[in-house]
């Protein structure tokens, strides 16, 4: 065993005290209340990436949350890479369902317990624990490094264009590393070259405008909810394929050799199902669960309300009814130029009767990239030298909307290494973060350092 | 005028601050944290009653809300009647839009404002007030008179029928009276001869058993959310009918001749439409406003939730999705035969891939009576007495369950005497009462007590 990965594993234990202490901040970027938390936790980073050895890091104010920036460049000669991610959590809601608080990591069987855990703190404390062995061992890295950790990848990286086009010369990278994607079962490394984007909207329908009581009303009158699940069942039809006009235009369907690719993959499609929870596994017609999730734009429905929601009955006929919906977008869909469609689309699907307004959340374009490039070629060694077994070439059904800002503003390509698993519960309560992956994925990030130096 | 008038005139005033006091009570029978308010406001109302001249008053237990009983038979020969009406009141929910707070009557523009105003501590205070008046002015009622107030018509009245079968022999009458219906307008007087029944449920729809990111899962699960929208809008087809098999089996169609008299009513449907809000008329095809809120039965969302409902947008595909769902039956549509049929019928309705729980909250009979009846024909001249114009023989859309158990249990007819108007907001932000219905209809009271006695 090298000196480096002997390191690695003798400090198994400290690596996660790190974490651990990073995870107790609520870092909740979605809600106002949490805003000096996740200032904070910016901070946290910024003093702890100095204590393993990078002087050169700052907290960069943006007009949102703010930026973590570091690097060390002790290694003339050698590429340089730019690593990406981020320290802002998903809110924890609902929190009854935490069996521990989300915010007090608890280690239980071989797994760390909190909001954060794997996404994507869990994962940027493996890069960190990886640039301290390197430079404890070594006293430097093989590899140029900067970073950029930032605060609000969960609400769409509102501000983060802004400033990697104000940094750009600053950030100037021969790739971008990026850790915040899955593996395809818990001893298989996956290398993703392909991602989801997003639009993420809300739909207001109002009807009368003042609740009303549904004996004296009901039945002359639209109903705003009756009228917002009538628009939400015919966003869809049957089968499974979203009805916005123009929607399919730019996507790139899969060619049959991608498909065959994709079927030899060793996902275990029940157990995925099986993990979801759902009694079985539906979905657009004419498309396995893997292409469902990887390589289709679907739609759904992540919040809804209107009328009385208490205790009891109440005979109300409400005035207004929201829902948040949201699409997943593939190559080549654009958010930006879907919205309008969309929002004609959702209107037009209304009843008569009642008024419909629709908003732009955020949106992410999809990502796609070459597996042969080769800096995608060092993560597939680095990759098969920690597990030992040949990674899984994947696309992911997630979306992390600055790739595509990366590969427009820089024009570099991206490795995206990853090491959550689809049992994680990221974004819902008890989310964790394995073990397995946590030291095995900090082992690669190391390895990769090397590999991306000898090119 | 004679002196019973002039009492009248006189003391309103005073009636008027009698009701306040009991709306300050905030008897919300629907919330188990305004339990003891519950029980305080019977408390209130038998003090009322006795402080005005019914020593006989009582405040009777039952298994949930308290019944407040009272009787004065000092007219033997004359015809006993039995006042039943509420004490209990609706939630007051959303608090933010009420102009000045549900529980500190207010009034402003000849207008009373609070909740439970109009529905039904107003139109019970008209009859305390005319019993009073008629103690005072002739040291007498001209009929004997019982009065069952009870505490949960608002939750559906889930005991009464024990506690009216139980006291069956002394609440022994000729004639029920209520009031608690409505005028077709200021000006208006109204007798009211049937009343729509209803079913109020709930649906809960379950997808995965936990919350899922909707990158990882989205379009390889059934979301719930999206299949809770599905089976609404399935719950009605095109042309506004309820789709639930045998739903209109039952259903009294209306003759040409009712129809007719209907369209002869002094309705305004453009200012009833105006008065509701909502953009325009929207129901049943082949039927009039005016048909659809009295004649026809109806289906409404009166709630619904799932996944995220908070700030900004939190990329979740939820795990369960709930509607309270309510409809409203028409003579001689039985909530309790309908409801297995709907049930069923719902979770045909669900697309695969969810489970699906319809609960039943409670329901109410419909209710038709014969605007010929002797008693009706009292009221009918009292309400011409006291606004000096012919009443209007209406239907109503609302429901008050217990008449068709006084049908059942007593055999005797009943007289719907109300005097709200459409605009009141009953069961909304900003319920109020006029003080011209107040006071007409505290008269009408009055001389309805001497026509009966009359015959």
């Amino acid at each position: 065993m090298d000196a480096l990965t002997q390191y690695l594993e003798q400090n198994q234990e400290r690596f996660l005290e790190n974490l651990k202490a990073c995870l107790r901040i609520p870092s909740v970027s979605a809600q106002p209340a949490h805003k000096a938390d996740v200032r904070a936790c910016a901070e946290h980073v910024a003093a702890h990436l100095k204590s393993i050895g990078m002087p050169h890091t700052e907290v960069v104010d943006t007009a949102g949350h703010p930026v973590v920036y570091a690097e060390w460049l002790g290694a003339p000669g050698a590429p340089t890479a730019l690593l990406y991610g981020h320290y802002d959590v998903q809110p924890p809601d609902p929190l009854d369902l935490w069996k521990t608080p989300p915010f007090e990591p608890t280690l239980r069987d071989g797994k760390l317990f909190a909001r954060g855990a794997c996404d994507d703190k869990g994962q940027v404390y493996m890069h960190f624990s990886a640039v301290e062995a390197h430079l404890q061992v070594n006293g430097k890295l093989p590899i140029n490094l900067k970073m950029v950790i930032e605060g609000e990848e969960e609400v769409g990286s509102g501000n983060l264009a802004t400033f990697l086009k104000a940094w750009k010369d600053r950030l100037a990278a021969d790739v971008i590393m990026v850790s915040d994607t899955s593996m395809l079962g818990p001893d298989q490394p996956s290398l993703c070259y392909a991602l989801r984007g997003l639009m993420y909207t809300e739909v207001e329908v109002t009807g009368p405008t003042r609740d009303l009581h549904s004996g004296e009303f009901g039945g002359a009158v639209m109903n705003p909810a009756n009228a917002l699940a009538t628009i939400i069942h015919r966003l869809k039809d049957a089968d499974g394929r979203v009805t916005v006009p123009g929607f399919y235009d730019k996507v790139r369907e899969l060619t049959e050799l991608q498909r065959t690719a994709m079927r030899e993959l060793p996902f275990d499609e029940a157990g995925f199902i099986r993990e979801s929870g759902a009694p079985m596994g539906v979905g657009e017609k004419g498309y396995s669960t893997i292409e469902r999730i990887t390589s289709r734009p679907t739609l759904d429905v992540n919040g809804i309300w209107g009328g009385y929601i208490g205790d009891g009955a109440k005979t109300v006929l409400p005035s207004v009814a929201t829902a948040k919906i949201s699409m997943r977008l593939v190559p080549d869909q654009n958010p930006d130029e879907l919205f309008e469609s969309y929002a004609a689309h959702v209107k037009s699907l209304a009843p008569a009767g009642c008024t419909v307004v629709v908003r732009n959340h955020h949106g992410g374009m999809p990502f796609i990239s070459d597996p042969s490039d080769p800096m995608m070629q060092a993560a597939y060694r680095a990759l098969e030298r920690s597990w030992t077994k040949k990674p899984a070439l994947i696309r992911e059904g997630g979306s992390i909307p600055v790739m595509a800002t990366f590969q427009s503003v820089f024009g570099k390509p991206s490795i995206l290494m990853g090491f959550g698993l689809h049992d994680d519960q990221v974004h819902a309560p008890n989310e964790k973060f394995s073990l397995s992956s946590f030291h095995g994925g900090t082992r690669s990030c190391a390895y990769l350092y090397e590999e991306l130096a000898r090119g």
